[in-house]
């Protein structure tokens, strides 16, 4: 016989409090739970990353009927204030309960390892956008910095779509620091080479300057630019990560 | 003598209440002033535009101390409540006010006139990054169809960089119509064909999905897909519209 599923009613019930610490980058930190939401996100991570879940949450059992669920991953049913109050995107689906892997931290003494970035990116928004095109376009690390948004934020994870399982992410030191890492460095700049003439090296540290400021003067990475006709003056960046990304990809496949 | 500024301290003033309108489609659409913000787009505009404004905003004279502003334009200080209320990105700098220019109704049965990108984004900001993008990759005219936000919108002003003031913005009819508009047309689809194996036709219509929706399927445009690791299900919008267009301004130019 199956047992039915675990029903959580009060906000006092201490796995609720483990989850909702979720939703930001402290108790994220903490706790190491994550929350996945998402209609596409969900299924697609159930079915090729099941191990990195434990629970799946709900509040209506229509909302699961007919899922077939991977042994280990336990579902739990939520009074509707209580799913509410961890859906936070108002998908009304089902939300995956994960593991934070651990972030190993990188020795940047070591030369680079495919094409790794490196980035601060506090806004977990723009993280996640970068580590969809970072997936997308074969970026395989991702280093992020002192001051970088948490990568399993829900913000984070919701740009993401589901990139972070794909990737490996490391922990990095202070900004000051990556100036002496090991090479080739690149960075992207509105004034460097043209990256369409850029003979991409098979393994590469490309750095991305922090929201609004760029790249520390005395970095001495190689200053690559993307292309434009300069009718704006820059562009947004993570799009112009997002192309420097495809560029390499299209030029080395 | 120089005039002292005009100095408006009621929020019933009937100009700044003109100004405050500025703030949503609607007031927009009805009394066709718009408000410009920025460190950097500001200066930008004054140099480059200046046709286009009215009116410049501060609340300190400090804040324009040494400006030179081109005739045409009137310096105004507003009390400081007043001045937040306009700022509504928290710039702290001086507010360009300008005129929305007519944007004329464009007749698609009359074939493309270089890259025209034709799109129903509802979303402000991600409108405004399209047309950073398409401004900063040649997509020289934008057909905004029924349902798009208002390019003038201070969040789509905010993400596009000035890219307004390059571009020709037109009207377009609803999505239904799209489907007769005369071609060449082009729509971008995860399924389509590798567009970096695409012959860009000097004059092409391409289509944007709306966001999460993508394109009707009897719309009868050729499917163009950017290639990727296929590590995430897809790109962002953004991105994959900005990496098509930087992919045919690479090829073409």
């Amino acid at each position: 016989m199956t047992r039915p599923p675990l029903l959580i009613e009060s906000p006092q019930n201490p796995q609720f409090k483990l989850w909702e610490s979720a939703l930001d980058g402290r108790g994220l930190k903490k706790n190491g739970k994550f929350l996945l939401a998402g209609l596409k996100t969900v299924p697609e991570a159930l079915r090729q990353h099941p191990d990195r879940f434990e629970r799946l949450l709900f509040t209506d059992p229509a909302q699961i009927a007919g899922w077939r669920l991977p042994p280990g991953i336990e579902p739990v049913q939520l009074a509707p204030a209580l799913f509410r109050a961890l859906d936070v995107s108002g998908t009304n689906f089902p939300l995956l309960v994960g593991n934070v892997p651990r972030l190993p931290v990188i020795d940047l003494n070591q030369p680079p390892q495919g094409l790794e970035l490196l980035c601060a990116l506090g806004d977990p928004s723009n993280l996640g956008a970068l580590l969809r095109s970072a997936a997308a376009f074969g970026a395989s690390r991702v280093v992020l910095l002192e001051g970088a948004a948490h990568p399993y934020h829900p913000k984070c994870l919701r740009a993401a779509s589901n990139a972070q399982f794909s990737l490996t992410l490391l922990r990095g030191p202070r900004w000051a620091e990556v100036n002496a890492a090991a090479g080739p460095l690149c960075a992207l700049d509105g004034g460097g080479t043209d990256l369409t003439r850029f003979d991409w090296p098979r393994d590469l540290r490309l750095i991305l300057g922090e929201e609004g400021q760029g790249i520390p003067a005395d970095c001495p990475a190689l200053r690559l630019s993307v292309p434009t006709t300069g009718h704006v003056e820059s562009l947004n960046a993570t799009v112009a990560v997002s192309v420097a990304l495809f560029a390499r990809f299209a030029a080395i496949r």
